[in-house]
């Protein structure tokens, strides 16, 4: 990351990446290409964003962070959803969110951890996420428990009706902790990371950071299936995995950035604050432009595996972050859930 | 709740309610004057617990809010069992559980919040309530998990059992937070509500308040069957639903009370010691009657759905009230759980 | 326990549990005696322990408890392994683990909050206790969840991988516990045991008496299944309660004594500690030893019941250790669920 150097590599392994794409050259030199360009962009977006950031303040960094972090997502499974491809849309939703709780978070508390010996956070923070998280799990337990009685229209409206509550239950935890609630949910400790640009420079690259990381998500996915097949991976793998560690880069970086300036509670909002986004506003959004786009609307029904990975990662996150205070070994354990998650979903 | 006016409208749909159950008026219209009854009702109950509650000190208070809160419940339960319906019983002991801890206590918080910003209580009041809470879905989970290996005997011998364990839990707990270790659990910051009447005036308006509610209860049930009928819904929704929102109405309007004065402990106890009240004391007392009453007794096997639909409500309850301090967004999410379980179990 | 009186019942029961086993005897007398010649050699254990712990400090005590406890399970479990009879060592698994959150964790709390009110211990420790707790539960449930889809090859290879993972999660915890963040989880209101002899003096003590415990464990495993027979219990009530219950004899005296002495951190260690090194170090080496040993290894797929028990274990444990305090009525309520798993276990 040592300026010059960095600027190059980004412009180099963008601009490679995209000839690899339009020249139609060898799909897994694409892939690899793709996969360092991606690093790159990645990085660029968290400056970006850090910058925005020292503007904004540390807590609407966190949530900028989470935004411009899904975009990349919500692309993807746009276009999955347009294709009809609901299994995979929902393995890649389950990837993100198991992703962001158990990776990125994991590896933030633990490269954080190995430079502080304790890093604390707002600990009303961590009890309102752990809430959040909670509902989302419900959200996505009960209609699977329930569904065995019900006819498809009865569980398409069900998906829809589920969908709405949680999108408004979103919108209003927005609402709470930007407006009613903002004080409380901030951290005390707030170090700001230096801004790298101006203000108005900063959002430009933002933007600009934004549109090099979409298309280059873009370019690799159109080379996933084919490497799969080549290497002989499931969708299900794929979906949850792959995409999820390659599509969470820009959370990666700068959570893992966050975490090494002693900065936890952002790199908690980064991380827990994406997964709750896909789950309560990218999902029921999914869901319901399913329903505008094609005949038969996606339903919420995940499947057990999926449940399970799910409430898991919730269920450790939450015994982890409540109490406002992290170390190396507990960022360690995330690691070691996600690993353990990863084996299984790879031999099913 | 203009005084004289609230005692006139008391005494008027009481009244109207008895000669329409009486006269064999009309179904439906019955039905609809039964519930304005019923919330005048309650309301009265409400304003004779608190006016002895002033009497009788915040947490014994909130102890009689809780037993008068389920005297409907206990004599609705009591008749269902005389006719065997054990099926309904299971579903209004069910309903009556998630109506306290989602509907109850999410209206207490979320109308108590929207009236001040943070509204804190005893956290040691929440940490044991939590652990009375597990201990109640562990009861229902474990015999549902095991029940498949048994014969109709043996569980029958099982759920007396487990009943008469969870019935000591119970009272051992009466004895821990009203003899041994009363200081640990009550709220420090206490402000009395103003009693109404003289303390005997008061006990006496209890009780008549208390009859009140009871007759109004079986008039209203009476009409239930046929108006569910015309209406088209399950026989689970209006046990889990229907019945336990207007048997709740007590604790509702004393819990909302409670919360708009800012005693938020109070309205805790209501809610939650209603909830384990009925799960660890009336429906272990339900099994230990139906053996007497009938040949064969309810066993304490709870449908997959029933045990989903209760361990989500503690789980998401535990995780609000662990930290002792509530806002509104924190009712508001147990009130969307309460209708995703709600728009679930009408559908089914 | 009055000195030499002590020495004494220790010493006879030893030899006549000895001559009972080496001559034949009766099965159930030789079991009789060997049950009472176990109190024995298990106190003398703890008097050991707690003198060697009173050199050592009270966590490094605390960890020496947990693992001169675990020395007859590992014993008896070697057998089982060898034998090949899995299913036996699952359920003793199981056990050991229920047993320790439940009845000694619950007994040592309980006896413990008979004496003193409230007992208090460092929340750091129940926390990070509860987090791999719960990995200790995700890393028995998602093997169960997933291993519908996988060939006896791939639940082999799955159950190789995570018992590895579980085994290096467990040597970081103690590096961490001992190295790194020694101070984080140490109690402050140490209040050191007396020392019943001199420091070379108690590890030759501390050595004699598991040794001894391992030879009276190995007499009385040799007649259980013939009074289980006898009797008319299964193989799963057996090995997950009698075996466990027994062996884990000396944790219990040792633990109450701590409770007993008002070092309920201490109690805490020896309960958690010792259900922890079950499940991330002993369960897992039983797994790599399988493979070694026998030509098909044992798998980590643990049945519904013996997972549901666990897992009912470690979130009522969590529920009630985490606030770091304790009281009679949260010991008793471990208990009343111990109770009610043994209910159910016997039934089935």
């Amino acid at each position: 990351m040592k300026g010059k150097l960095f600027y190059a590599g980004l412009l180099v392994f963008f601009i490679f990446a995209g000839i690899a794409h339009y020249a139609h050259m060898n799909t897994t030199l694409q892939f690899i290409i793709a996969c360092i360009a991606i690093i790159f962009v990645a990085g660029f977006l968290g400056k970006a964003t850090e910058s925005v950031a020292h503007y904004a303040g540390e807590r609407m960094g966190g949530f900028l962070n989470a935004t411009f972090g899904n975009a990349a997502e919500l692309i993807i499974a746009f276009f999955l959803v347009k294709d009809g491809l609901y299994d995979v849309v929902k393995a890649s939703v389950t990837g993100a969110i198991i992703g962001n709780l158990l990776l990125v978070l994991g590896l933030s508390i633990f490269t954080g951890g190995l430079k502080f010996k304790e890093q604390k956070f707002n600990v009303n923070l961590a009890s309102h996420n752990s809430s959040l998280m909670i509902l989302a799990v419900v959200a996505l337990f009960i209609p699977a428990i329930f569904t065995g009685g019900l006819t498809t229209k009865e569980t398409s409206n069900m998906s829809m009706i589920v969908a709405i509550l949680l999108i408004a239950a979103y919108l209003l935890w927005l609402f709470f902790s930007m407006v009613t609630h903002k004080s409380l949910l901030s951290d005390e400790a707030i170090e700001h990371g230096e801004a790298a640009w101006s203000k108005g420079m900063s959002i430009l690259f933002l933007f600009v950071a934004t549109v090099m990381v979409a298309f280059t998500s873009e370019w690799l996915v159109g080379t996933l299936e084919e490497v799969t097949h080549k290497f002989g991976l499931s969708e299900l793998f794929v979906g949850a995995f792959l995409i999820a560690i390659i599509g969470n880069a820009a959370e990666h970086s700068a959570a893992v950035m966050m975490a090494l300036k002693n900065k936890m509670g952002a790199a908690v909002e980064i991380a827990i604050g994406s997964s709750l986004q896909i789950a309560l506003f990218v999902a029921p959004v999914l869901i319901l432009l399913s329903f505008v786009v094609s005949g038969t609307p996606m339903n919420i029904v995940f499947s057990t595996y999926e449940i399970a990975a799910i409430g898991v990662a919730v269920f450790i996150t939450k015994s982890i972050t409540q109490d406002g205070s992290t170390n190396w070994y507990e960022g360690l354990l995330l690691l070691i859930v996600y690993i353990i998650l990863g084996v299984v979903f790879f031999l099913v």
